[in-house]
């Protein structure tokens, strides 16, 4: 799936852009993309996204046809349009490492660049920023209710089409999945492959005996077979029946999938037949409507479930669905700004987070300041894009994956868990709210 | 948007494949596809998705880049993966009309091809048929709540990426939208494109004023200019002041938005101003986490709000953001099949769904039965492709609105309002249940 064309855009920012054309608004402006403020059901979210983001800035051009099909609406001029075919984005981009936990208020991603490309941008950050640190931030619910079990994301056919699709296994995977079932994640970015097989397999059969030793023979180096398709305990069993003539060619059984029914029930038993068959070994894997409310009741009742399938719930993000995100002007030529509309007002200027650790490493609490005032604590936001060009190379995703590991264990312990936390601490400077009057007073 | 890697699947598609190729089992399979049950808050969905279906299963090939990225994972034979870089989808598809209501259980898409061919489409097709279908369901609520008012799609930014966003716009625009912010949707499909300004647009100048005033002189055509970015009155105000200038010049002032604040209060006190300094013509446009609800509340207050932009509410389908969908093995090798697990039970063969209408021209009942059982009221289901070839040519997105707009007019007067109604009349034949005791009997 490559990078959407340009126009995948809002009509607004082409009659902005003419505008801004016209009237020679060129000079350079600084936006910021942030939360307003935490969905329900959310301690922290986690910063994701950024490669696309950064991947887009580099590529998007106006190809000739885009432009003969704008010219042919006649909402533009000739001039505008010729201007428009050496658009390019040439701006530099200050951001949050991917797996960040980040809060309310705080910008993960600045640009700054004229105000004509800085504009033009907001649609497609704001869609990419937000759909995977969405994702990934439910998806580290599943990550810490699971324990340390195996968790594969499954949830491609059911995630909003198929860059969500795609980008969902990145997010998740991120954010500490093991692995995913979406193939051209595996191709992309390396991440994990997993896959059993569908009831459609076994229907296809004459028996479910035979479904799984051919899909055996077809897998020698072992395979994962579904046991829900009409009894779970009986397919379980043929599973003990057939393991010996397969051993006998080298072939192990390496788990079942359980898909319907109680799963900490069916997982009891199932175990308990495969143990008395001599298949201690043979792990056990559940899915089918799982999300992190279930797989913490599975994982505390005690039911012996050594992987997770999670789809659906966790790649839509069911139970909040976007995040309340803007992409927002802070500072023209120099003067910042601010957005006071009821309800949406916004801080103005460039700002940094910076985040303070306790003596036992966890987090203690971030302060959002303007740049350059110093604070203590790590600054959050780094330089990603000097000039349109990215500063450095794209990290794999494995390594961001293990960064991401070392920021969670930093989280104070009451965001770790499920339940509502109290509201980490996040402060705003004096550096800032000074700045905020200078706006008002300026009518920024 | 060009269709993704057909490695955008899962991969036990490939796995499963790799044991069909192995064992022979390449005979005739049917799947189905179904919504199990009905989503809180909707009273019907409406099938949408199926010319991306289309677009798919003629397009699905495996190139050799593909093809060598699978063989260097270790995890196929040679065999199998030379046959695949001749993998055609070469079957028939028969589907119920993109826009037409349907209910839970019924099918709306059936795939007829060999079972290999069958079950690799299967994630690619459930992925597009359900985002389709579930914000075609949602968007059109906001069309029945807005009696004829404008509605535009303003999701993009907030959908679940980049073909979330595009086909968003295409289902709400079927589901009667009058058109979408989306610049892209307007290139592929001809839907209208709308636009105003950001915010960021008018903090970037030095006054809201000049700001209105360099929008409208770059276009002459006319515009809608937002005014609520710092006191939305004084900005209707403003406009008063500028339209004589402007009109001076031939230059109209066609609408204003109101994106903050109680819509409804301002939009009548925007209209006093408005009406007051001679700009009756001027319409009010209303936008800002609107659904359905909002704007039904909204229109039943009498609001003078001449359209409304929706945007994440309906895009997402932020109460509803998945559908219980499946796409089931139905019958293999002439043999019907149905899975029997817990809770997920189907019924089997090949099905079609009658709909019978009224007196009054409304539907009054639909009966789902095998094809071939002769049963009163319109078969919805119709052949779309045959051997991998579509029936005809894809009919303009437009033509498909008017005929969504038309099935519309027929429901049944509680299903066209928000409220829950009761359930529409679905009921199975007996020829379907005496197909199902053969299925059962055969162990199927």
């Amino acid at each position: 799936m490559n990078e959407p064309s340009i126009l995948l855009t809002d009509f607004y920012q082409l009659t902005m852009l003419q505008a801004y054309f016209d009237h020679g608004l060129e000079e350079t402006a600084v936006f910021e993309f942030f939360v307003r403020k935490l969905p329900a059901k959310r301690n922290f979210l986690l910063a994701a996204g950024l490669e696309q983001v950064l991947d887009y800035l580099e590529g998007a051009r106006f190809s000739a046809e885009e432009l003969s099909w704008l010219a042919a609406g006649g909402r533009f001029n000739r001039r505008f349009l010729d201007a428009l075919a050496n658009w390019r984005f040439t701006g530099d981009v200050e951001a949050m490492a991917e797996g960040t936990p980040f809060f309310p208020g705080e910008p993960i991603l600045r640009v700054v660049a004229p105000l004509p490309q800085g504009q033009l941008v907001e649609t497609r950050i704001i869609n990419l920023l937000q759909l995977q640190s969405m994702v990934a931030a439910k998806a580290v619910r599943s990550v810490l209710a699971a324990r340390g079990r195996l968790l594969v994301d499954f949830g491609l056919r059911r995630a909003h089409g198929a860059e969500a699709g795609l980008l969902s296994a990145r997010a998740s995977y991120l954010a500490g999945f093991d692995g995913t079932a979406t193939v051209l994640a595996g191709q992309r970015w390396g991440v994990p492959l997993y896959g059993t097989m569908a009831h459609s397999y076994i229907q296809a059969h004459a028996s479910e005996l035979e479904a799984f030793e051919n899909f055996a023979r077809s897998h020698p180096a072992g395979a994962t077979f579904l046991i829900d398709t009409y009894d779970t305990e009986a397919a379980a069993a043929a599973l003990v029946e057939l393991a010996p003539r397969l051993a006998a060619d080298g072939i192990p059984i390496n788990g079942v999938r359980l898909d319907s029914g109680d799963l900490g029930d069916h997982a009891r038993q199932v175990r308990r037949i495969l143990d008395a068959g001599g298949l201690a070994e043979v792990q056990i894997f559940a899915s089918g409507n799982l999300d992190e409310a279930r797989i913490a009741r599975l994982v505390a009742d005690g039911a012996p479930i050594d992987g997770f399938g999670v789809g659906t719930r966790m790649n839509t993000s069911a139970d909040t669905p976007y995040l309340e995100c803007a992409y927002k002007l802070q500072e023209y030529a120099g003067r910042p700004r601010r957005k006071r509309s009821e309800g949406k007002a916004t801080w103005p200027g460039r700002r940094q987070v910076h985040r303070r650790y306790g003596p036992d490493g966890r987090m203690a609490g971030d302060t959002v300041t303007v740049i350059g005032d110093e604070q203590p604590g790590e600054a959050l936001l780094a330089p990603v894009m000097r000039g349109g060009e990215r500063v450095g190379t794209a990290p794999p995703l494995a390594d961001l994956r293990s960064a991401t590991a070392r920021r969670l264990a930093r989280l104070p312990e009451a965001l770790r868990r499920l339940e509502l936390a109290p509201l980490y601490p996040v402060t705003t400077s004096k550096a800032l709210r000074a700045l905020r009057r200078i706006a008002d007073e300026s009518g920024g």
